[in-house]
């Protein structure tokens, strides 16, 4: 289980590499609810979302051989490798599924590191990537399953909580759950925190109804960001505990909630960045007229010309 | 002259309707300099600029008649009244020159109001405006040669103060002068307030080389946003007193700040929004080490096709 003095660790370890990223209050009538909305623009991050958290606190935490660093990636964790690499002077290696779009390849080969497009969904590039370790001895940064990994993106949270103390329930968007995961393990119960997937991506979702993570399908407009085919081992005990809720949304959900933040905020997210809002837009999840409703856009690597009609 | 206390009085009047923007506070290396910057994301401000601040100050100052609100604009002082007439259901009238782009006329349309394109430059909208405004009566709000649009546009400067009081230095792009005049009033002289305008736009920096208000030419990438052909008669003395230094910059410098928007921070900034920027990156202001420089981004109304390449 990730500790709160770990993730506070991981703060201080990580603090010189990420953006404090900012705040945006907002009368709950701007999205038809009764409750103020706090929004976190975690998608200002380096890279273009929260994963240079993780990835930076891996590298800091376990020095990389000469070999350098892999990743397999559905785009973002491996955009974030990149970055952090380059940052740190190591070569990285990173392996990303045929799912994965151009904006994303683009990114991480800008930041300097190998790409090899590979694999129809991030399981199969995982496992290429996996046999790719074993010839190099590189050190793997996994997208969710690893311990700094996980306290690296609970640093959100620690962040969160301090420029907005008062928030009761949080939404946040759940791929393989590292962000989740050390959100979750931040609050510890203190907020309300409520996983968001797609209905075509519900590995947590399945995973609490099963009691223990299963394989789920991975399909859908989210599905490069939030396509894992199961949650992480280490997240699982995490959201057993101190996850609230689970909720799906409908993709057409997803892309509503994208073009009212281009429409109203002047901010490009993509699917997986928006799918948070979007369980506050179609109602998968109705916070009580008491709450102070946080909602995490965690990414936004996408063409905008997909957003912006 | 714009005091403080007007500035305070109109950001108590405005609260209410108008966005607190959030900050992003940066290591100067992301620019190539070495003092922090901070950037104020205005261009999150509802209808997309911070011309909501001076427009709803306008209208709660002085109740508009029947016939409601008219206003000349290069686009985004028009969204502004519009988006304000609505919240405050009040009928409003806009006249915008041709080179206002068609992503600004749909927008002033989507909220309402009668839209009427005419006129190659905004001058020349403004005088049909006026001749129409005879006819109808309705309450005019100047894009921001008027003292409540002034005062208005000033409660952006007290919101950046809170959040960042130890700013020495800010750069604020020009136009007719309302954005920075109710800026450069508010920190009167406690921090160095730079003017930046397009070269094909140098009203402002003409002005106070000519010790008046002088017709200077309008052109270039930026013409819709900052394209006055004179700044404002209440602003001049303003900027006399508390603007440091008005400089020029290349349109290709503020093609440049739009693109590290985007590849940097996912951004969307017009060129008007990205020209405070394009001063700190091709040189046009150098910071001294010792500043902690603050860039107001201050409108984010295009087509991100056009920042995207």
């Amino acid at each position: 289980m990730i500790s709160r003095a770990e993730i506070a660790a991981a703060a201080v370890r990580v603090g010189p590499y990420v953006r404090h990223t900012p705040i945006l209050r907002l009368d709950g009538t701007e999205f038809g609810v009764r409750c103020p909305v706090t929004l976190k623009l975690e998608l200002l991050q380096h890279s273009g979302s929260f994963k240079p958290r993780g990835a930076f606190n891996q590298l800091l935490s376990m020095p990389p051989p000469a070999a350098g660093v892999i990743a397999a990636s559905g785009g973002n964790h491996g955009a974030a490798v990149a970055y952090a690499a380059r940052a740190l002077s190591v070569p990285a290696e990173i392996f990303v599924p045929e799912i994965t779009p151009q904006t994303k390849v683009a990114r991480i080969a800008g930041y300097g590191a190998r790409v090899v497009q590979t694999g129809a969904t991030y399981a199969d590039a995982l496992a290429t990537c996996r046999r790719r370790q074993t010839e190099t001895g590189a050190l793997e940064v996994h997208a969710y399953d690893q311990q700094a990994v996980l306290a690296g993106q609970g640093t959100v949270a620690r962040e969160w909580e301090h420029d907005a103390p008062d928030l009761t329930h949080v939404l946040v968007a759940t791929g393989g759950g590292g962000l989740i995961g050390g959100v979750a393990a931040w609050y510890a119960g203190s907020a309300e925190v409520i996983s968001v997937e797609p209905q075509g991506c519900p590995a947590l979702h399945d995973a609490l109804r099963a009691g223990r993570p299963v394989d789920a399908p991975v399909g859908g407009a989210a599905a490069d960001s939030l396509g894992a085919r199961q949650v992480g081992t280490l997240m699982f005990p995490v959201a057993q505990q101190f996850v609230a809720a689970a909720v799906l949304v409908p993709d057409d959900a997803i892309v509503t909630a994208q073009r009212l933040l281009w429409e109203r905020f002047r901010l490009i997210a993509e699917p997986g960045g928006a799918t948070a809002l979007a369980a506050l837009l179609c109602g998968a999840f109705v916070p009580p007229d008491h709450a102070h409703l946080g909602v995490l856009v965690c990414g936004g690597n996408t063409d905008p010309a997909k957003v912006v009609s």
